[in-house]
Formats: C-alpha cells, structure tokens, sequence
C-alpha cells in the first residue's frame, strides 16, 4: 500500500541515425548492458541494478529523438484503471494498445499521446532478468561493469507547449505529485516547468514549456555519487564524446550533474545525489529571474545549448 | 497514488539517563536542531531536511531504550482505517488513541504494541516547521549545522521474540514490503531478520528475531556520501563519543555505515548509500551461515557488541 | 637531504581595492585565519594547516594584482647562497634586501625581479604559529573552520613576456623541474606554458607566455579531495562570489579545482588532487592545437576569460 | 636542488610460498602490472603510474617476509657518497654492492643491513617503462587497470630491535625527516616508534620497536581518495581476501586507510589522504597511553593483529 500506481520509468525508445555507433555509445561509454534485439532491428539495454529487461530501447531512423517514454505501473488491474481514466480524462490522445511482445520480454502496454505532444505508455508486465547479482548472499556491486556504470534509467525531461495540460493529466490522473517548478517572476501561477515523482525520487519526468511538440531534452540516468560525476566527466573525455555542460550541480533537485551527447545529438544526463521526496513535502518553486542558478547552481546563467539543442 | 498509506517513519521517542548530555549529544555530536521542549520536559529534535516538527523526542527515565516509534500516514482517512485494521488483524495490541496535541505539534496517534513488544503509532498530522532552506530559490544545503548533520532521520532496527507476527502485521496489514530478510542456514523458511520498507527506500524499519520483548537496537539517520561517514568516524573520535563499528559497508541494502552510542547507551547509526526499491523487486535473501558479511560485509564477522549490547 | 634548497611557496602579496571586504571574502568564503594586521594596514593570513605565521598579505591599493611571491628556503646559508647565484645570473634584476621585521614574523628577505617582471622572494626565517592542532595527540583536523577550508596556499599561475628567462632562472639558478609545459604545435621547442616544482608537488609556480610584464592569473590553495571541489562551488554560489569556471579537471597536473574573483578581481582557484613529482620523471608535453583539454580537461575548450581577464 | 639525495622507496621484494597466487594477488587484487620475471624465476611488478621498471619484486620462499627494500637516489654521484657515509657510519653491516642486472632493468645497487636486521639498498639507476600514459597530451588516468588501482608503491612498515640505531643511520646519514613518532608515556625521550620522510609525504617507511630483527609489517600503496577505499574494501569481501582492519583513519599521517593479507600472510596496505610534509615542519609526538588512537583513529584501541602479527 506505500508504492502503488506508477512504480517508475520502465523505458524511454530513442531514435538513432546510426544503430552500431549508438549501442556502443550506450554500452561502452554510458555503460549500459545490451539484453536483446528484435525483428525490427531495435536494440534493449539496461542499466546494471535493474531487474526489469530493459530501460532504453535504440532505433535507427532519420532524425534522432524519443519514440515515446514507458511507465511500469504496480498490476494489470492498475493498468486497466489507469488506462480508462486516460482516456475519460479528456488530456490524452492517440489512444492504443500495443500487444504484449511488441517489445521483447513485454506485457501489453496503453499509449496515448499527452498535450505536449510526448508518446507515453503504461504497461505492467515486463519479464525480470536480474541485476547481474545473485539474489541470495550478493555482493554490492558486479564485475565487469564498463563506462560510467550508472544503476539506473531514472527521468526524462521533455520539451511541449501545452504544459499546463500534461501536468494535470500526470498529477491528476496518473497520481504524480509535483516537487518543484519553475514560475514567471511577475506570475507565480505561470508554470514554465514542472517536476513530476511518482515515488520518493526528486523527479521521474519533467516539463519545460517551448513553443513545439514531442521534443526531447534528455534522458538520465543514476550514479552513486559525486566520484563518480567526476568519473564519468572523464569518460568523455577520454572517449572524445560531446560534452553539453558539467560537472556541476542543479538547484532544481540539488543533483550533481553531467550532461553530454550521444552519436545521433540525442541528450544524455549521468546525475548524483538529490533528496527524499514524500507527497505531503511542500512544492519548491524557482522563479525565472533565477533561472540559471536553478538550472546550474554554480554557473548561475543558463547556456545558449541547454535551451536551444534538443532532438 | 503513487506513494500512498505509511509514508515514513516520523520518529523515535528514546529514553535517557540524563536529559542534558542526551540533547548535547544529539544535537553537537549527531548535529540534530532542538525544535521544542514540553511540559513533561521531554525533548523534540529535527534533522536538517525534515520539514515535519519533529523526528526525536528524548525522556529522561531510569533506563535507556525506545518508548515508540511513529509513523506518518497520508491523510486522515488512512489512518482511521489503519487503526482500524491494525485492531482487527489479532497482530496488536494495546490498542489506544493518543490525543492530538500530546506530543507538541502533532495530531492524534493511534498506539499499538507489535507482537515483538514494540510500541508504534500511525499518525496523519505533524506540523511543518521547514528544512532551514526557503520554499522559493533555495540553497541546496543550509548554513551553520553541527556535528554530523543528517538529513533526516531513517530508521529503526529492532530485536523482538515474534519475529513473524510483526512481519506478518507490517506487509498484510500496514502494506510494507519485504526487501531483505536473513534465513536460517537449514531452512530458508525460518526469519532471523527482515528488512522492511514502506517507500523505495531500502528499509524503514528492520527486525531481528531474539528471546526477548521490546528491545532497541538502533535509530539510524541518513548522511549524503561516504565522505560524510568519514567525518562522522572523524566527530566520533574527537567528540570522545563512544564507537560501537564502522566506518565499513552492510551487505544488506549496501550501506556504508558507521555505529556508536548516545551517553545513555542507545544506539545510532549514521549511513549513506544503499539503492531504490520497488515493491517488485525480488527479496534478497542472506543465510546465516554468511550472516557476518550480510551484516558487516568488509569484516564478515559479526562482533560480540553488535548482536549483544542493545537497550 | 631529501628536500633542500626551495621549499615551498611562502607567500603571496594582494593588492586589493577595499580591504574590508577582501578580508571577508579570504576568511569567510576561502577559510583562512587572519593572524595578524601590521602598521601599514597589512593584513596577514594563512591556511590552517600551515605553520608558518602567513601565506597570503593584503594591501589595500588603487589596482589589484599581485606585489610579490615569497619563497622560503630551507636555511640561512641557503639564502645567502641563492641570493648570490641569483643576483650573478643576469636573469634578475632590482635584487634587494628587505630587512627583518617588515613583514610580521619574518626574518629579512631578498627580492628580485624576473624577466616576466614578477617580483619574487626568497626568505629563511619566519616563525612558525601551529596549524590550529597540538604537537602532541592531535586530532586530524581543526574545529571551527569557515568556508573552504583549504589547507595550505599551494601555487600561483603568471602572465609574462619573456617565459624563456624565468624559466632559466626557476631551473637553473633555483633548483626547480619543469613538470609540464604547454609548446607550440609546430615548434616543440617554443613553450607556452612551464609547470615548476620544487617539491613533489605537481607545480609550485607556473608561467604562461602573454605579452605584458607581471601579470597575475591565480593563486591556489589546497583541498583535501573532490567533494571538498564541490562544497567550494556551493559555497561560492550560497555566498555570490563571481565563478569563472569549474568544478572541472585539468589536464595538466590532473587536478579537480575551481576558479572564482576575490572582490577586487583577483583570481583564486581551491583545486584537490594530481600526482606525486620526482626530479627524474619524464616531462609532460601538451602541444598548443589541445591545449583547450590541457588546461580544462572536460570542456576540451578554453574560454575566453581564463586567458583575457587577469590582475 | 629542491628533492636531493635519497627521493623514493624504489622496490620491496617480498617472500611468497606460493608464486602463482602470489602473482593474482598482486595483479588482480591489489591492481599492479606485471613487467617481467627473470632466470630465478622472480616477478617484477609496478603500480600504474610509476615510471620505473618495477616497485614489487616476488620470489617464491619457504616462509614469508621482505627480503629488502630499495631506495631510488638521484644520480650515480649520491650513489657513491651515500654507500660511503652508510659503511663509515658504524650503523649499517653487511654492507656490499649488487652487480647491474641482478634485478631486471636495473643498475647496481649497494646493499647493507640496519641495526633493526633489515636489509636496505640504494641504487641510482632503473630503466623507466612509462606510467600507462604518453608523455604528450595525456588523459588522467589510463584504461583498463585491475584490482584496486593504487597509482604507486608508497612505504613500509618494518619491526626490529635496535631503532636508535636505524633512525641515527637514516637521519643523520641518509637524510631522513622524522615526521612522526610515538613515545613512552612516562620517558617522551624513548621511542616506540618513528615516521620518516625524504620527500613531502608523511612516511616513506617507519619502524617499531619489537624484541626482533628484520620483522617485516606491511608495504603500503597510495589510492586517490576515500572512495577508493571503500572500492578496495568491497574487493577485499569479493575476491574473499584475508582483512586486517579498516577501512578507518590513521591518527598518525591523518591516512585514510585498510589493511589486508596476501596469500601468504604478508600485510598490504593502501590508503589515501595525508598532509604535506616539509623539513622545518614540528615532529608530531604520541604517547603510548594514546597509541590506540595514534594507530587507528576511530576504533582508539589496538586489535591484538595489528601488533602481533607479522613476516
């Protein structure tokens, strides 16, 4: 009865330009394990400490970007529920079905589409495959981890114009507390973005109001601490990766924070530390005079990149 | 709908020998703030990023130990039908209400004593009092804590005779998980331990089966990083406080942990680390012929204090 | 007879445009100790964990910008050694003597000007005022402290024309290894940038090659580790000190710092980490096309204020 | 003219029973790298980012223990005074010169035995095989190292007799620093144990004073930080090696630290942290009623192996 509803992001299925030079960013730099490819040619990886089979599924297309975004909820009788009040609540579109084994080691899942114009999906069955840990006496950690090593897949942030609407459909409907938002200086009731838990997490999604459809700033992924930011910094360098902007910390959630991009331009984000979020904490709101230090608490300004580069 | 029902631990109220040395302690030592005294003279302290008045209260009495731990409900409604299946479930007793206003700030409690002998209470109402950062731009930590500074206070491990009753009254009635148990050697059926967690956190409350009733072994309080743990042992030492073991690692929930005495012989933990739950994650089990590394994963022995100095 | 002649960086002397403030600012958001003001309105400072009297004087002065570096030699000989060598090298000029007693503390010094137009010192006597601990059972680290915290003054980073003199002069006369430098990517041979040491330290002065006499970029000071980097970015942004980059890593010496101004404009960087330095170890070459990723490791670009804005 | 004379510990050559483990001890537990082995069926081994051809020498024995350490001076010139000073010193027996060759890579050595029965030698001369890394515009730190990764061989820790006499021969002839020592509680004039440095850092090897000679304690290497602590604590647990003590603190060198044995009970020890020392710096004393905080911090008392159990 104290985790109920939405567990946790399940998966984000990103698009790719190349499928090859993705998955060996994915699995050599960001550290992720490859578990699986399908007809379709996508490949399913997940980080180390999850036991579900997958958390980010790869695609090659044209143009890189999130397909859509996966929300493991507690039971088929919840994904039922939940499903019907989607589609009554009148915030949803593009509402469908996908039959179970679309995705390898998957129940069936809902779609719909939000007003930000983002693909979501809830789903309730996803096959377990371990977290490469025995579940009788195990050790911490596995061997043989490569790159970063992040735990795992932890929140999106997504780019959308209707903003007001996708965060009544998450709080709602889908039962999301917010933990902090962004507001107008001269407005405190004009959101200009929201942070979304469905757990005791600082954030499982997040919302940035611009004037577009569907876009995606990044999907991040959990490490265990500030070391390992540096770590992981270092990782890019020495594998010539794109840097976006870190090591630093955010105001927004106190996490400290790397951000740097994959082959396709896609934004990945490995973060540390943050703080226990329980639903009766008071919302934390920033004021877009603040913006910057919100953003990057030491830089205090935000770059023309963070804003402006998304897929 | 995400986090619903028990939400969290909302305090251990703790017997002491002697009131001031008790509250120095807590406060310069572990670096806990004084939010109020009552008319009974008993003690109400706060960690840092508790927003909620109070997560200690201390009383001075003739022998050290634990009157309660309290536990924090979502709404009203939750707790009058808590209370109510607790009363039916046969897995309590000394059913009581405590009214609002008995222990400062807070509303009525519903008590009950577990088949291990322990005291609990469920309660919806604590007023906020704030983290000591402002709800509008805050700083990501406050100025001028002491001693150790905790964020907050995490949770108790207890040692009782009904080992399967409390857990029987946790999961089925008050809907906690089971996230790690130790079993005996020979029969994996029979608990020694159980680890129990109302959120996603790795335990909020923890059992160890012993012939006895109502006994304390430790309140544990959260730390950022294992660099905090160091300066804990650090404090410890030039505080002349009294170390039980650490810094070092548990193999259960992966903490790194350090373990030491109030004045009055209570024990406190100060820990970091450990990983996210969910309730569908499967339960690691620990047998105890491996039960040393489960408990202190570096030494993989357990020391005579651990097991048998408690109050 | 393992570390003689140079020993360390003895001091550094700051003009500062308001003295009040800057003393704030070098006691409350860096942590050093003032030990002393003299009657010239100087005001003396050291980092806890030296011994010596002072590292950093303050002088109030219409422009900011660095007076002189000291450096203190291992014995009275010495200096009158060095002073000779030095004054008959031709790689000096304005060599004086400034008498005992004009700094607090501080046996007579001999001054001389580089070819960079740097005033330097060297000096064998200045007493010594502990490091806040006892001689005797000390604890690890001092109550009390304030801001950073840094340990000790570490090095400072020049801007001068004529790198080849003071690099002979460093070297040859004084005793000094080069640990890195940065050269030209089609002449190896002409250098850039020259890391010096006289200790087992990664640098004890560093110069870079710009047109000007006497320019100061940074002075730095020691930190114990990299989360000790990231409470110094906190506490820069909790106090509003102006950040110029960090936290990052260097490429060069490899160490985890962070640059900030004084309030005067004077750069200070607390930096953690790099290797141990022994005079028979190869020299590390960066060439000038990565010299973005010598000095900013992460980044891989300089930007424009690391190299445009100094004092 | 600043690190003169005696600069490092240059190897340790350690009796094995069994040379295989011995090696994936070596090699897979601690992290250093094999660099040869030669007709007597010796293993050469060094730690990442030392230059020189090796730091560990193995040879397979009937018991355990070191067999001598080597100290690296900085030319063929110290070389000669030095091994004349030790043999006219009336401190040191045994004294001899080993051929060019008899180690791998290496020139030749002068050997003599101190007063403790510890066989020493100084030697100007090892081939340099690089650090991993290239001389130009390298990363921080290279891929794929093993183990727990210590960057260098750091000191040891020897037991004897006689330590009036070895610290007279390594001070007053080979130039040592005492840094630090522990003495009798009732006589600070007698020493039970000293800390010597001939370079910045707090040790580079010291000695106790037991009823023996030529008993062997631990050699030690250096980690970069706390965490790596931990990291090599929880290899330890997984590769199920024999563990001393820690991780915890050193009262003496302030060192981060954790002790463990080889397979043939040999004592390892790496650690982190420290101060920088300096030779004008006060020698800090212990007394004997305090020496189970000098040795271990946190605990503040001996474990009965750290003194009695030994090669």
């Amino acid at each position: 009865m104290a985790m109920t509803g939405v567990l946790r992001p399940s998966h984000v299925a990103l698009r790719v330009l190349d499928l090859e030079p993705a998955v060996k960013h994915y699995t050599d730099v960001l550290g992720l394990l490859e578990t699986g490819r399908d007809k379709q040619g996508r490949v399913y990886l997940k980080a180390w400490d999850e036991h579900d089979h997958h958390s980010v599924v790869l695609r090659e297309a044209d143009a890189a970007g999130m397909d859509y975004m996966g929300w493991r909820v507690d039971s088929i009788q919840t994904l039922k529920d939940l499903s019907k009040k989607v589609e009554e609540s009148g915030l949803a579109t593009d509402c469908c079905w996908i039959p179970a084994g679309e995705h390898l080691e998957t129940g069936e899942r809902f779609r719909f589409t939000t007003t930000t114009g983002h693909t979501m999906e809830l789903l309730a069955e996803k096959n377990k495959v371990g977290n490469c840990l025995p579940l009788v006496n195990p050790d911490p950690w596995p061997d043989d981890l490569k790159g970063m090593g992040p735990s795992r897949f932890d929140h999106c942030l997504l780019y959308g114009d209707d903003l007001d609407g996708v965060v009544k459909l998450f709080t709602e409907v889908l039962g999301f507390d917010i933990t902090e938002q962004v507001v107008a200086e001269d407005n405190h009731d004009f959101r200009i973005s929201v942070f979304l838990s469905c757990s005791t997490k600082p954030h499982d999604v997040a919302f940035i109001r611009q004037p577009m459809k569907g876009a995606f700033h990044h999907a991040s992924f959990i490490l265990d601490n500030w070391g390992e930011v540096l770590r992981a910094a270092d990782i890019i360098s020495k594998k010539k990766v794109s840097l976006d902007l870190g090591p630093t910390r955010h105001g927004i959630t106190r996490g400290e924070t790397i951000y740097f991009f994959d082959p396709s331009g896609n934004r990945n984000e490995v973060f540390a530390g943050g703080y226990i979020h329980y639903p009766d904490k008071p919302i934390i709101t920033w004021t877009s005079d603040d913006l910057g230090r919100a953003i990057f608490y030491h830089d205090r300004k935000l770059n023309e990149n963070f804003l402006g580069v998304f897929t």
